[in-house]
Parts: structure tokens; C-alpha cells; sequence
């Protein structure tokens, strides 16, 4: 079975340099993957191999970047599970994990149990405590400030204004404090309640704190 | 009378892309050294500019980097604030201020109530909700992650083991939760307890959700 040690090397050559995705955050997310599994009484090998294989993102070989790599990670799977002589009905659980793990693409959604664990699983990396620290080295390594005052258009719409800067703080606004109205399972709903009310509470504080009231 | 707008200039050439001492770091900085003179009654107008001189760099005039910013700085206060009319024993009162604020310089202790003030707030813009912020997108523009788990030899001595990482959370444990104790201000003390406490709850937080216990 994989582990986080035997998958490392495919994050390593595509992901260096990036403190947002790297191995850490497939190791957390396995882990939550497994958690949340147990709990709600998944596949715990296919939740696990999706997880470990979710994020590879095959850059150099296609050029597809961020927006593809759940398509890549899916392909990578197959072939790789194919090797190791996995049914190939397993494999294909295992694929659909990986293809409706994205936020962003919602042309496949996640319709197993298995799937569903892995989606939430990754969406509360985001938040918490973690996903302050996601946002915040994120904005950081793209030459953005973790906070800037958004503009009434930005709070009203989710639109920046013509040269509003986006900031970690934009981010928690616009997607972060979202996240867990898109929380599929109840075990992933109990995680992401008291991860987000502390981002919440970060969030506030950093804000008076820059207002100079803390 | 110098503000943020007047400043501004001198940051931008030097500090781009620079999220932890940035124009925001400075005008931060401003405002709290602003609340702690009225507070501790030090003269409002020493306080604020040097707190608007303080952290000017001068990386590309005499390649010192950060470790004579204050020095640089210094010299840069003096020949502002004599063109701009200023008598000399409030230009080295302002100079006293910026020289006494680094902390890792010891050459000169802060010594009037102008320069404690000054201390305590630029201390005080490292801990709290925008502490953790500025420590998370330091370690990420250095290429670093913002935890790995420290070795026992850096929690019992603070010297990292051969190939340990430097990360956020070293940071944390090494240098910013103990910057409480170097706060010279009876009113800064009361806005480091809070910020301290809060700090403290992050990381150890932090800590548990990448455990898996939270």
C-alpha cells in the first residue's frame, strides 16, 4: 500500500518552493481523509491512495498547471494502480476521488462516500488554524500582503476594484469563510464548525489589530 | 510635520515585495507608538518621527542590509530633520530612538521614555494576530514552511539539529514568544499580555490540527 514516504518523490519534483501545496499538505489531508473515513465508514485504502495521490500536478509534463492537475493526478493514479495490479473497479474509485476533489470544477462532483471524504478533507486545510497559514504564505510567495483594506465593492461583490491589491484577508472573505457550506459529510461538518470559528476569530483579531484597537 | 503619505517614498524604493517590512509594517507601528506616548506621556512628535523613519533601509546606498537599517536610518532622520529646520538635541532625540530599536543590537539600549515607546511598538507589530501573519509570509518569501516539527534539540537549546528547517513556528518558539519579556513599557506589557495569549492559542492550535487532533 502507499504511503506518504513512497509518494513523496512525485511531489518533490513538481511542487518545490511551494509552502501551499507541498508534501506537508498531502500528509495532513491523508491523515483527515483516514479520520473522517473511519468515521463515516469508507474505503479506508481507496480514501487513503486518492488522498496521497490527489494533488500531483505533472506540471512539466503537460503544461496544464493548477487548473488540470486533478485530471493529471487522476491519470497518474490509474496508470500507477494498474502496475500494482488493482481491480480495475477499485481504480476507478480511486480516479473519481481524485477528479471531483477540486473546488474550483464542478463538472464532476463527488458522489461516492470515498470521494466526498477526500473533498472534505482537503477543504479543511483551508481552514483553521492551517489555513490562516495556507492563505497567508500563499499571498506571500505571489509578492502579496497578507492584509489590505477591501474596498465596499470587493465586501458588497467579491469584485476588486480597478488596482485593489488581493491579500490573504481578501481571500478568507471571498472563498475561506465559504468553505464549509460546500462541507459534504457530517464528520467533515464537526471538523470545519470549530476550524472556522477560529479563523474567524483570527481574522477579526488581525483586523483590529491593524485598526490599531488590540 | 511627517506622515505615512511623506514617507512613503523611502519604502517603496527599498522595500518591494517585502510583506514583513512594508509601508503597513510602519504605519502600524505609528499608530501604536502614537497610543503608548500619549499614553506614557513621551513627546508625541519625537515618537512619531522616528516610528515613520525607523525601519528606512538604505539597502542600495551602503549594501549594509537589515543589520544597520537602524544605523542607516539614523543618519537619514539627522539629515532630514536638519534641512527641515529641526534643533539639534530633538534630531538626536529622534536619532536615539531609531538607533535603540533593533533588537537584536544591544550596542544601544533605548533610554528616554521616546525610545521605549518606539521599542515596545515596533516588538509589539511581531506578536499577536499580526505577528503570526508577518512570521508565516517571512518564512514563505524565504522558501521556508511555516512548520516542520523541531527537533528536541532546538526545543532545548534553540540551535537546530544538522538539515532542520527554519520555519514559522521555529521562529515562534525561539524568539517572538519571549519578546514579551523584553517590553520596556508599563502600556506596552498590557497590549503584549493580550497579544501574547493569543499567539500562544494559535500555535499550539496549529500544532494540534496538523496532530489530527483538531
Amino acid at each position: 500500500m502507499l504511503n506518504i514516504a513512497s509518494v513523496e518523490k512525485w511531489y518533490l519534483q513538481d511542487n518545490e518552493a511551494d509552502a501551499v501545496h507541498d508534501i506537508a499538505h498531502v500528509g495532513r489531508v491523508t491523515a483527515m481523509a483516514g479520520h473522517l473515513a473511519q468515521l463515516e465508514g469508507a474505503d479506508l485504502e481507496i480514501v487513503r491512495t486518492a488522498a496521497l495521490l490527489h494533488d500531483i500536478e505533472g506540471r512539466k509534463e503537460d503544461g496544464g498547471g493548477r487548473a488540470r492537475h486533478h485530471l493529471y493526478a487522476a491519470e497518474f493514479a490509474g496508470k500507477l494502480l494498474t502496475e500494482q495490479g488493482w481491480p480495475d473497479v477499485r481504480i476507478a474509485a480511486v480516479q473519481h476521488c481524485i477528479r471531483s476533489h477540486r473546488f474550483r470544477d464542478e463538472s464532476e462532483q463527488p458522489e461516492s462516500i470515498e470521494a466526498k471524504v477526500l473533498f472534505d478533507a482537503d477543504k479543511l486545510d483551508a481552514i483553521g488554524a492551517v489555513g490562516i497559514a495556507r492563505a497567508v504564505a500563499y499571498a506571500a510567495q505571489h509578492g502579496e500582503p497578507f492584509y489590505a483594506k477591501p474596498s465596499k465593492l470587493f465586501l458588497e461583490s467579491g469584485q476588486k476594484e480597478a488596482g485593489e491589491t488581493h491579500t490573504a484577508y481578501h481571500e478568507y472573505l471571498f472563498k475561506l469563510r465559504k468553505l464549509i457550506d460546500r462541507i459534504l459529510t457530517n464528520s467533515g461538518r464537526l471538523v470545519a464548525q470549530e476550524r472556522n470559528h477560529f479563523m474567524e476569530a483570527y481574522f477579526r483579531r488581525l483586523e483590529a489589530e491593524i485598526r490599531g484597537e488590540q
